[in-house]
């Protein structure tokens, strides 16, 4: 093709040295144009290398780069006879002025159209109709952008262009790299990585000029669809080597990703694999301190005091009436599940996952500056303010005063506390779902029911919270909308930012209220024998069971990360857009059309058309983001989370890969240099975490009491009597009124006194059933941990933060020697152009002459300047 | 002359509607080069206007831009009959080659001089050389750098330059600004600050020019002495309106600042400005706080019980044998003292001062926003790497492996250690010295001695740790810098921040063992009576007062702060270069010159090489961050800090005004955006700030006491009984053989229990003198209460971060503005253009003839590259 053999030709003057297999990315690079890669599913091989029918305009020679469609209303439904396609370049005004007027309204969005369509045309835009495809009361507007404006526009926004080949130091061990080389995608990308190509992208470059437009109309009636740019390999390689389960353990390429689908959607592919991969790490410790409880079970003296029959501990009934008294050593198969979650090897895995965040956040600053540097996003500044192209909101145009925006920053407020308030009240319901039932089964004459009863109730009340964190999240979804459209944010950016932050807040309370209502409050509001504590006068509060919550917590943590992982994501992921793929088929076979005929005679835009369109990176973010909370906020109970997370995301990164790539209209492609508020957020999920751990180990599980009676209590620094030690006394006699066990007997003998956990003082004393001492000291030493555990974790995360340099060696040096490098070409033409001027510049001595000589463009522009080498060169 | 009037009018041709007075800020802007300005302080007006001596070549035509001096040795002391100077730029080679050689050492460096200035030369800088100037042994080397070579650098820096003038929206409202106009100083910039002038700066250049050179020849033996830029006035304006103390209440000009000493000095001024008006407010809540204090003393329960003589409390002695039994009411004056820095309003304060801080990082963050805008600094990028220019390391040149690191480390690791250890020991020397001196004051058996023990040990010992201070700090400056070179840092940056890292490190050390000392240790190790610790067996470990150790914290920090403020800063600052000058005077005087007369004939550079060099700024950055850290580190025990804090910045701000204009050489201006690491270091101080103030409150001040006694130990929710509830009791028949007081009967009765502060079992408990449980209950609160106190200051103070924009909203808006304005220059400028090469380019189907009609050069260039205009005008 025309077009394409120029660019072509164009890159090879200015690129001698290149290799071919070089020389052919360098194309694909210029080249930016590629068809949407949907219909490459459908095609053979053959049909391939004629993919491009549609993609270019009637007279066969101009691509078509991005397409325009809008809803034409036809005055009744007779077809409307006229010349298919118009050029509408020649004089555009005179061609669309010729068709007639229909309703007012109609008529409004057609006149707003044209200006829209003149300004395109003022560009420097080619354009050209098609009304009257296959698709029916769906208007088609190509567009072509000539390679002038291509170049003015690359020279507006400051593109930079391969001046000189620059090969970047080979910092890989050979070695290494061959052990790698089967993790490499097989995309020729990846083989000429030490050889830095600074590469034309256009790709924003029509939003921009779009946005320009959008300015001076206010609204288009345009529907913005995708943009078409016509390299069928890169979407074929993605498609075989990206967007397949078949090579999950490869690396992603990500190069090809951004060329395909731009910066944005490349970065946010870059940090998914780099947060799989930190993963890894993660995982395998995690496993490790889980094989580790595992392990040293045996030798848990708690475990064993419990489990040991001859102490025959008496324990207090954990249910009015009809529960009875119990021995503790049928605790004994809990206790020991609980120490795999509950030893010492948590601490230092919570400690070790702090700084693994830490270490994330470091890595994920150097990636993001590694690719920006490949990228050559490293001048670009992102634009601040740009004004929201939404047209939902009225009030666009208009300058609202703080005093109109009260209302609804107050609705705001009350709708998030209300939404929050309802997450409460629901996981409250829980609470009472599960005492209700739990005193209820109790009741049950049938045996079978009553050995059920703390699996039927916790199973139900599971599976329960997690329907409930399904549909609510649905809700909220739609809420977090709802509320930031009332807010009328200036910029799209904003409206974005702030969405985003009350989805996260939304979302992050639903998913993680129940899991912390278990960490911090179940089991310690209870009361004690004898006074305990009632909700609505009739049931108790819950207890945990023997060895503390952490199993509960434990339990609940992996119900609700695998069943949102399975469920929310992976089934709705993939469902739902081929359910909506398939309503949106159904609705348009109400025409007379056979689908199969119409498919083959359609245009590629019009099959494009049928998918579902890009709905922004926003939910694939907030998956990972709370999938990141679950691995790291509560990771003192639950160290597999990093492998469930890991076997997720492998999985995950496919998924997308597959959905971006077949199911969803080829996104816009944006420029971003980074992945914006995500990253505060990660970090702020950080922070918490930290705080968050120290409370789980300190409160929720053991470790402290344990050693708080080993270096105070005990007799010989040993655990013995532990169990023992942190059980208090209860005279049976001082039950209310009603509220002991009808079968005291059960057991087999009398109970005088029965045991609980908790530090009060024993009936004999002279304040019984108070708080001891001992709970005080237990307090301190509690608090004392998290102080030092957060205050330390939080240096230590700093200190990582501070050793780790943000750009990587490798890149400053290249940088810095592509700085020495521009100096030395700089000052070898400035001295040649000096030595052709003669020696009248040299003498120096009069400033008038020498200063005055000079031709009027020096050469030393190239640099700063791009478009030197922009225009398309004729000769070649 | 020339030169200038030129670069006026070339400013002129570029903006054309400027008033007058804008115009000639302009042109001192162009105009970067001024001459010393310690010269303007011995000059009359009238001499003022000839001030050109000195700053040209011989001609009398070219400017000096800058000079380097070099150490001449003379063959005998006969003074050699040359040409005074001679002209180097017509053939530099064989002028040099001329001279004769001396010994070895002396031929070497001159032969590194000629290739160095072979380099400068190249370059197309011209040189001129004065080695028999009137003062012996000092060579000068005058450079000139031709209009050509600015412009090249410029353009090479991508310097940026006035297109269009554009007016800043008038954000402040004129009445604020009416009463705001005294404290503006009366400098022309303000008045002009609401039109952005985008300035040319050369500044960097020529430093940029020799660390080229440097790249190429290694080493160089000229000393960087200074650079002349000729601006007479803006010295003169800087001299009068900003180094003077008549103009403390004004703001600063910074601009002007910034113009005559580079960015990054004007970027220390500005901090401190913001720093020192930031203090303003904060002063005024610390007074307020204090006046709280003050005006509720009478109203303090627990005061008022102890100077209540009726309840009558018997105190145990606070020292062995030599001290006996005295009465609580004693105290009083004490106990009344304390509730001035030990009350509700101190929790208040200290949670104000933490977001303060935030408020203040900021503020300045969105300051340093608004200079880079205003500076034009917005593109430019930091180099990272540079490598040093220091030649005392000798492996400069070679690569050093780790494993030669290694020693370096080792040494580094254990020097630190070890001078934190010398800091301790100190402290410690101190504690002892205070605690035998009281023992030996007690054992007096002079009456007036012994009543006057407190004041005369607390006043020595506080002067002692001063003095101390002052010592170690000059020390450990010098060790700093010692053990920095040792590592051997590749660049001048890593060496500029290992250094400030190391020295900020001891200093902040030095400065805050005592006062941490007293804060957290002092008065908790002291054991309990009967039993108490004694170091080196035979001394008591020091009490506090009763009261707590507020008092005496708050002592120890104000002469601290106001000692090291008063001696240190303003002192050594002003003296030691007034008495470094004298010598340098003295030293020369040995040569038989008169003084006088050869202060006539002086060249200005000659004069201006008796100034002591500038030394970089890290001293002044120094002082201020442990000036940073008195204010906010335990501002909740004393909170007038603030306060002084501000009284002594008033005068630091002149200070180093008159230090810079009059008594240093002129710095070579350097490029900065941000004030690099000092900004960590501060965000490091605030931060350790909020867990210290948090343990401040709960640990040292008697806060938390008092709530746990009023909310659960107090009968009727007041605070009465709370003096009474926190002493122990004391069986006096329990002390120790040999530690009962000599004289029991002193009070003029049989004391059987004597009291002390502690939470412990009474004697006739079961276990007597244990801890009790109100002793665990406290401590368990004081740790909830810094968890708390922690987590809710940070979390506000990322709320405060989160809520204030880093970018002005002006600024932001400004820089929006001024894209769109280009963008529509822009497509104005492609407008015309098409409009002019006619109908073929429009047409649009026909590509290839459309793109090949452009001319060679688009006017469109314009922006991202200024040299276009930079070719200096001839026809004005």
């Amino acid at each position: 093709t025309h077009t394409h053999t120029h660019t072509h030709t164009h890159t090879h003057t200015h690129t001698h040295s290149h290799t071919h297999s070089q020389r052919h990315t360098q194309r694909n690079t210029y080249t930016h144009k590629g068809t949407h890669t949907q219909l490459l599913k459908t095609l053979t091989p053959e049909e391939n290398t004629q993919c491009h029918y549609g993609l270019y305009f009637q007279d066969g020679q101009r691509r078509v780069d991005y397409v325009l469609t809008y809803h034409v209303k036809r005055p009744g439904a007779a077809r409307h006879a006229r010349t298919t396609s118009r050029l509408l370049t020649d004089n555009p005004l005179k061609g669309l002025a010729g068709t007639p007027s229909w309703d007012e309204q109609e008529d409004d969005k057609r006149r707003r159209r044209e200006e829209f369509e003149k300004n395109l045309l003022d560009m420097g835009l080619e354009l050209e109709r098609d009304e009257d495809g296959k698709t029916p009361g769906v208007g088609f507007l190509k567009i072509h952008a000539p390679w002038n404006v291509l170049c003015r526009e690359a020279e507006f926004m400051k593109l930079k262009m391969p001046t000189k080949k620059v090969s970047v130091v080979e910092k890989i061990n050979s070695l290494i790299s061959k052990v790698l080389e089967p993790l490499r995608p097989s995309v020729e990308e990846h083989k000429t990585k030490n050889i830095k190509h600074l590469s034309y992208t256009f790709s924003r470059e029509k939003q921009h000029l779009c946005t320009k437009a959008k300015y001076s109309m206010g609204q288009s009636s345009f529907n913005l669809l995708h943009v078409l740019r016509g390299v069928c390999e890169t979407g074929w390689l993605l498609y075989e080597e990206w967007a397949s389960y078949s090579v999950f353990y490869k690396y992603q390429p990500i190069g090809l990703v951004r060329k395909y689908f731009g910066e944005k959607i490349g970065l946010y592919f870059a940090w998914l694999g780099l947060y799989t991969q930190m993963l890894i790490p993660a995982s395998v410790v995690g496993v490790i301190v889980f094989l580790y409880g595992c392990a040293t079970v045996d030798d848990n003296i708690p475990s064993m005091e419990i489990c040991y029959p001859k102490e025959n501990i008496t324990m207090c009934p954990l249910c009015d009436k009809a529960c009875s008294y119990w021995k503790l050593s049928t605790a004994c198969a809990t206790a020991r599940a609980s120490y795999l979650f509950d030893n010492p090897a948590t601490v230092f895995f919570s400690i070790f996952m702090a700084l693994w965040a830490a270490m994330f956040m470091e890595h994920w600053k150097r990636r993001q500056m590694r690719l920006n540097y490949e990228w050559d996003l490293t001048g670009f500044e992102e634009e601040e303010v740009s004004h929201r192209s939404d047209w939902e909101s009225p009030y666009l145009e208009e300058k609202l005063t703080c005093r109109d925006r009260l209302p609804a920053y107050m609705t705001n407020l009350v709708m998030m506390l209300l939404m929050i308030g309802v997450t409460f009240a629901i996981v409250f319901g829980v609470i009472l779902y599960r005492i209700s039932t739990k005193a209820a089964l109790h009741m049950s004459s049938n045996p079978i029911t009553r050995s059920h009863v703390r699996l039927t109730v916790k199973t139900t009340a599971a599976i329960l919270n997690l329907v409930v964190i399904l549909i609510l999240d649905e809700v909220y979804g739609a809420v977090a909308r709802w509320l930031t459209v009332l807010e009328v944010p200036k910029t799209d950016k904003s409206f974005e930012q702030r969405l985003i932050f009350k989805t996260f807040i939304l979302k992050f309370v639903n998913a993680f209220t129940p899991i912390i209502y278990i960490a911090f409050f179940r089991g310690r509001l209870v009361g004690r024998p004898g006074s305990y504590l009632y909700v609505f006068e009739s049931y108790r509060m819950e207890e945990c069971a023997h060895g503390g919550c952490l199993m509960e917590l434990c339990i609940q943590l992996s119900i609700t990360m695998l069943g949102k992982q399975l469920i929310q994501n992976n089934l709705f992921e993939i469902g739902v857009p081929k359910i909506k793929k398939l309503i949106r088929y159904i609705r348009s076979k109400r025409q007379a059309f056979q689908e199969e005929e119409r498919q083959k005679r359609l245009q590629r835009y019009e099959i494009d058309h049928f998918l579902e369109p890009f709905a922004g990176l926003t939910p694939e973010y907030m998956e990972m983001i709370i999938q990141f909370g679950f691995v790291t906020l509560f990771v003192a109970s639950f160290p597999l989370a990093p492998l469930f997370a890991l076997l997720n995301n492998i999985i995950e990164i496919r998924l997308d890969a597959k959905k971006f790539v077949g199911e969803l209209q080829r996104p816009v492609a944006a420029r971003a240099k980074d992945i914006g508020i995500w990253y505060n957020l990660l970090t702020g999920v950080a922070k918490v975490a930290v705080i968050i751990n120290a409370f789980v180990i300190s409160f929720t599980s053991d470790f402290i009491p344990r050693l708080v009676y080993q270096y105070t209590y005990s007799n010989n620094g040993s655990m013995f009597g532990f169990v023992n030690h942190s059980l208090s006394y209860f005279n049976v006699s001082h039950f209310q009124d009603g509220k002991e066990p009808m079968d005291p007997l059960h057991l087999g003998y009398a109970v005088e006194i029965c045991r609980y956990k908790d530090y009060r003082e024993p009936p004999w004393s002279t304040s019984p059933y108070e708080i001891s001492k001992e709970f005080w000291a237990v307090l301190a030493a509690r608090l004392a941990f998290v102080i030092v555990f957060q205050n330390v974790v939080m240096l230590m995360s700093d200190v990582v933060d501070w050793l780790i340099p943000d750009i990587p060696k490798d890149i400053s040096m290249q940088i810095h020697k592509e700085k020495i490098l521009m100096v030395e070409l700089f000052m070898r033409e400035e001295h040649g152009k000096m030595q052709r001027m003669g020696s009248t510049a040299s003498t120096g001595a009069k400033q008038k002459g020498s200063s005055n000589s000079y031709p009027p463009v020096p050469v030393a522009r190239q640099r700063s300047m791009p478009p030197a080498h922009c225009y398309k060169p004729n000769n070649v």
